[in-house]
């Protein structure tokens, strides 16, 4: 049982869809896929805008979206984790790039960011739900900042499309990446980028061969793309956005909103620390949720045994991280039956270390919502 | 019913491989499966390189083997066809390139290609089986006049790698490159990328992120990869290297060979005309054959009418070639069963058009060598 931030378990449904024999790339019944994919995506996304499929992991998406709209002077990077220090090593192979650094967990600083798109840069770039630390950022605050000084805002939505509330073109978004093992709830292989019409007057030609957007874009009118396409996770994808429709959109957020509040309920309750420390503009994550290890309790104690003997798959901390904290998602379809799981057999392992007191009944309160 | 050069028809042991659960790309299990597939690959490479696997289309293989070793002053390539036409493309956004340029469907002229690899160039890039014009290009002797100017040798053998003969070491080649959607037999979205030890000379930091080999190779120790792999293909790799090894590589290979001259020895015999034109060094693809439309039959009549009445769907031309040929793909798990199916279905469409004589026997007696 995966509870990881992606790849996340698949339902059976989607599983199934992906068993399908192939279609051609170039043939009607795929462009009805595409098209059927595309319109679906839009809405996740929050656009009337273009989005392209592209065949590769989630980080392809954002160089794809970096690199095509590099056309700018200078970008800065928000970086307070992970996903926020990859961006920043992209953005840097393509054009003069400012990153601004904060410790990871702790929120953005407008004003910092504020004081370097002031020195002349022509592009904001910033992750949505950065997973490393499970935090939010302030998505509507620093799109809004950046408008301020005409910036080309480009956000990595990586793991909140599909699972939280994503308004491109509201909250003035012009690029957004989603990656498919996410909340969308498919295997990994896709990415999708959405685009409004301003990024092109950044587009750059100087971007990669494979990963070049105007290639998706003059294909995109047919509902192809311009390379041979993962077929099966377009099948996937299809069965993915279906079933997000047959749920709806906003309970789909309300799940993963609920599921997410029930696990940092039960952490509380259960004398657990959350690793981040949102501010009144961002917040915890709705989608995956970091909790420090407790003192005396190792990496492995804790994840190896969840493993062997509970066959749970929680993820460990990232970079400097690593054997601090531990990660739970609650991304795709996962459900009440799949937390509880999880949560008691944390604490059937953290118990015998006696670092933790029993917490299941702040979290059963919580699921009651659902 | 796929009869086109990628993505194939795939086999049902390897569509139910897909369907199976996700596993966390960061365990034991995943490992597991890599190190089978890597180094099953190697085999099929005919390499005791390194070899990588990116979740990405064969283009995205491609751009990372040129761009990844583009610290090269020149580099020289071969196009006879669109595919060496795209090497030129990617090469050209890496660093300076020599584009030797060739009829489509005519043979590779050794003494043009010397002459280029003379003025300078420190590295050689050429498709091995190119699949717009069905042709096989001389890689054994194209490899030898590289190293002659001491050049690295990079090969696109994306549809001949597990279906004809490919030995990287044996001929010289550094660096080689695989899709998943052609004689592996498996649906799109990976490229394996093989490579020697001398292309680390050559490697350039500047290439795009998300193909950065030097990443990949890092990761490759632990068998694991640099970004979120698309899980479900590398099951489908697994089953598709098993189903490789019971049939034999040497009897894949000759089944292959077997199946392609059947399908020329009935175009002769149906008095139909093959496209390329390889001479004594060059020879027709062992996966895929193109043969030239008829006169009077558009590329509609057959192959719109081959799709509505038979469920079978070849290829037509690219590019400039559009209406003027067709191709039949053989790639993969295909058997006597779908050739002889699909030629059948072919004599019925053009023998409206009193476009063809009965060839069923010539191919008959071609496949009985199976």
């Amino acid at each position: 049982m995966l509870m990881i931030p992606g790849p996340v378990q698949v339902h059976g449904r989607i599983l199934r869809a992906m068993s399908r024999q192939m279609v051609g790339h170039r043939g009607k019944k795929f462009s009805e896929i595409m098209k059927y994919c595309v319109d679906g995506l839009k809405e996740l996304f929050g656009t009337d805008g273009d989005v392209y499929i592209i065949s590769g992991s989630g980080t392809a998406g954002l160089e794809a979206a970096i690199a095509s709209f590099s056309g700018v002077k200078r970008i800065t990077c928000v970086d307070n984790g992970k996903f926020g220090d990859r961006l920043g090593r992209i953005a840097s192979r393509c054009t003069d790039t400012d990153v601004v650094r904060f410790e990871w967990g702790k929120p953005v600083d407008l004003e910092a960011v504020e004081r370097s798109l002031a020195e002349g840069s022509e592009a904001l770039a910033f992750v949505h739900n950065e997973t490393s630390t499970a935090m939010l950022n302030p998505a509507k605050e620093l799109a809004k900042l950046a408008k301020k000084y005409d910036c080309l805002v480009i956000m990595d939505a990586i793991t909140s499309v599909g699972g939280d509330e994503v308004r491109m073109d509201e909250w003035g978004v012009d690029v957004a990446i989603v990656g498919s093992q996410k909340c969308l709830g498919i295997p990994p292989g896709l990415a999708a980028v959405a685009v409004s019409e301003k990024a092109w007057e950044y587009y750059s030609e100087k971007c990669p061969f494979y990963l070049d957007l105007a290639a998706y874009r003059k294909k995109s009118r047919d509902y192809q793309t311009p390379y041979t396409p993962a077929v099966s996770l377009f099948f996937a994808l299809e069965e993915a956005i279906r079933m997000i429709k047959e749920e709806g959109l906003e309970n789909r957020i309300r799940r993963h909103r609920i599921l997410s509040k029930a696990v940092r309920a039960w952490a509380g309750e259960a004398g657990l620390e959350l690793f981040p420390e949102p501010d009144e503009i961002s917040s915890y994550s709705n989608t995956v949720t970091a909790i420090k290890l407790p003192e005396g309790v190792g990496d492995k104690d804790l994840r190896g045994t969840l493993l062997n003997e509970y066959g749970i798959t929680v993820s460990g901390g990232q970079e400097h991280l690593k054997g601090k904290i531990f990660r739970i998602g609650n991304m795709g379809n996962v459900g009440k039956r799949e937390i509880v799981t999880t949560l008691a057999a944390i604490e059937d392992v953290l118990s015998r270390f006696n670092a933790c007191k029993p917490g299941l009944y702040a979290a059963f309160e919580v699921l009651r919502e659902l």
